[in-house]
């Protein structure tokens, strides 16, 4: 086989069959297809696309550049959640304790924060002690005795990803569905996991910016997941504003104990909720969905969930004690408040902005070699929906000695519409795409 | 500046400006952009096109990548010829001396053969101690005192095309007006002609297989050219079978140099004159193409194109009584015949198909890097229009102790269709393309 006829025959519209996507995988992988050669036809690939069972067989191929963990003795399956990003997204923190304390088996391997995004890697190492780089045994282990583990991705999952991504971020190849299908779901597949959901996230601060595109995302990540052998269900969520009241990687953590502890907002426990629950029906932990949200709630009522959250973080090296006392986590002196400049109603706050300005304190990063401050970031005081006074405080900004204070000021100052009338709330959940019958 | 931008842009369907691409191909030439973002940008403007405005600046970009030649001194403008390649197209050798003769300066670049097409260099070097690599003041010592050199592409002379070339070749990123455009250009550009004829070749033999692709280049070149400063005409000629009779490097010197006697088959005479003579009006030497066209016929005629040709091969190290004893020249004492299994008349001969049968004997390459000998290859005895009588001899193999000699003979054999009527005859040039007034 020859690395330019694959290009020819993608560039030409043709399709690449599942011996060719084999192999062109294995050489990005061993190194012996050029990265020359693979970046013209990632980039052949983003503007003719691929099939169906091409996103399948290329998703496949690279599970199969590294390993496929398994987890032996587990009563049900294996099941994670994964979602596209969005600004004070801190769901996993919260569903993954409840799905584990209601009895699935929660292997997640989560990413850093990029951009305007919060990542969940960055958000665990903001409590003291905190270890996400397990091994593939500690990871079985953990998964065999806790019932969960929070990592990030390791060297031996789907390696072929890790190149390609490298790739595509300095060749324009991000963008196309496809390759972001198989970049998602050959991790995920590898993890080893028999069922998924998704949340995949639409609006100002989501990489999707409409409802349709999302879809299209949805319906290519579920299918895709279903055509490997993994139960996958997606709910298109919307990210028009930060979801909850904290933004920043200790904040997020103090907010996700809050709502183990059944202290948390509305829109953020309702989400998590939903998602735990929806793990628990592809988990085979219950048969349906409404028994699966009240087994949910019923963890959260009686503090299953956070003293699951507290095993996790002792099993992972971490201390647990920071589920009593917030102090114990990163935390800064220093704040500043934007308040409302007239009365009425907070109509929109724009998640990417918000976002934006988080990075601009320190608590998010451009590059992903970059560290983060895990002290800073903003509370929201006022968020959308509520009625405000002029001068009350609507979010509150946690810098640390000024770095960035300003220009994140102006970026939220900006963010900010006061109307006169409320507007009538969106649903959180916008769709839920999955197969008739499970979903 | 940054080239994953750049990409981005040409993805998404934007134009790169000259600034752009200026950055982009000097960053090609030193090494400082990644050979994976050159062949994604490439394969981008594969897939997406570009303007005419962009051809121009990339074309220009590359030409300032290396020198560009001038001749101080001359009367006249310097001019050359580029063919898009084909099957038994010798005409350089022909009208490079008549146009020189004439009084045109000819500093003349070209390139070997590959694949099913010959290659002027090839075919050059089967003279006996002809060399083509001359420095740069050789060629312009060689372009003032006798008119004209026939020569290799020297690495001073648009380095970014032979790195562009060398990974376009490996990423399937070939096939691209606007790449192939600049390609050709920036070289003949950068040999500091005023004045440029293009043979656009189209038919089974040729690159451009239908006169629609074949139009659609030659706008490309001749805009390109004038746009750039240069002068420049395109014929857009049939491709169909072999030009001439004589197929093999030295077979084709030998046939060049008859036609520089007067001695040559109608096609190849008539074509060779009219490129001439365009050469001659773009040089400034005559007015007019029927003026310019009597003088080639009166250079011809007078054997002043053969005497040039004599000049040239002794200037460049040649042996210069090949002209009149063409025993001089590598041959091969291993003959066979392709007769006629029928009586009737000649109506197809195909080019690509001898062409191919060429490169099974020797004659040709796969690689740029293999070796070809000189001596093989065909004469063609009863070209396309002939009648012949079943067992006439149509081509005579010219092969080297059988090497490849089977399978070249199937392949002739299928190549040639004898039907019961001739086919009328189409004209060799079919469309002539340049700035209305010059052409």
């Amino acid at each position: 086989m020859r690395a330019v006829d694959l290009i020819r025959t993608k560039r030409d519209g043709g399709e690449l069959d599942r011996a060719a996507l084999d192999w062109f995988v294995a050489g990005v992988t061993d190194g012996s297809v050029p990265d020359y050669q693979a970046s013209a036809l990632l980039m052949a690939i983003v503007l003719v696309g691929m099939t169906a069972e091409e996103t399948v067989a290329l998703t496949d191929a690279m599970v199969r550049s590294g390993v496929r963990v398994s987890y032996p003795g587990l009563a049900h399956q294996a099941v994670d959640k994964h979602s596209t990003g969005g600004v004070g997204d801190k769901t996993s923190l919260i569903l993954a304790p409840l799905a584990a304390a209601c009895g699935a088996p929660v292997p997640m391997m989560s990413g850093r924060g990029l951009g305007h995004t919060g990542g969940t890697l960055d958000k665990l190492e903001s409590i003291p002690g905190f270890r996400t780089g397990l091994l593939l045994d500690e990871l079985t282990r953990a998964v065999q005795t806790v019932g969960c583990a929070l990592i990030g991705q390791t060297s031996d999952v789907a390696p072929a990803d890790r190149k390609l991504y490298a790739l595509r971020d300095v060749t324009a190849t991000v963008e196309s569905i496809p390759l972001i299908t198989a970049s998602i779901m050959s991790k995920k597949i590898a993890e080893g996991i028999g069922g998924l959901v998704l949340d995949v996230k639409c609006g100002d601060g989501a990489f999707m910016k409409t409802q349709d595109d999302a879809r299209v995302l949805a319906l290519s990540l579920v299918a895709t997941g279903e055509m490997a052998g993994v139960k996958t269900q997606a709910l298109i969520t919307a990210m028009e504003a930060p979801l909850g009241r904290g933004i920043g990687n200790a904040l997020e953590v103090v907010e996700s104990i809050e709502t183990l502890k059944g202290r948390g907002p509305a829109d953020l426990e309702s989400l998590s909720v939903e998602l735990a629950a929806r793990m628990l029906v592809l988990a085979g932990v219950e048969s349906d969905f409404t028994r699966a949200a009240a087994a949910v709630r019923g963890a959260l009522a009686s503090g299953a969930g956070v003293e699951k959250f507290r095993q996790i973080i002792a099993n992972q090296g971490g201390d647990p004690s920071v589920i009593d006392d917030y102090s114990r986590l990163p935390s800064t002196p220093d704040r500043d408040v934007v308040a409302a400049d007239r009365d009425g109603f907070v109509t929109v706050m724009k998640a990417e902005a918000v976002g934006r300005a988080a990075v601009l304190l320190g608590a998010g990063r451009d590059r992903l070699d970059a560290a983060v401050d895990p002290a800073v970031g903003f509370t929201i005081a006022a968020p959308v929906g509520s009625e405000v006074r002029r001068g009350d405080p609507i979010v509150e900004i946690h810098h640390r000695a000024g770095r960035g204070l300003e220009a994140a000021r102006r970026l939220i100052e900006k963010a900010i519409v006061i109307a006169e009338a409320p507007l009538q709330a969106r649903p959180l959940v916008l769709e839920r795409i999955g197969v008739a019958g499970e979903c």
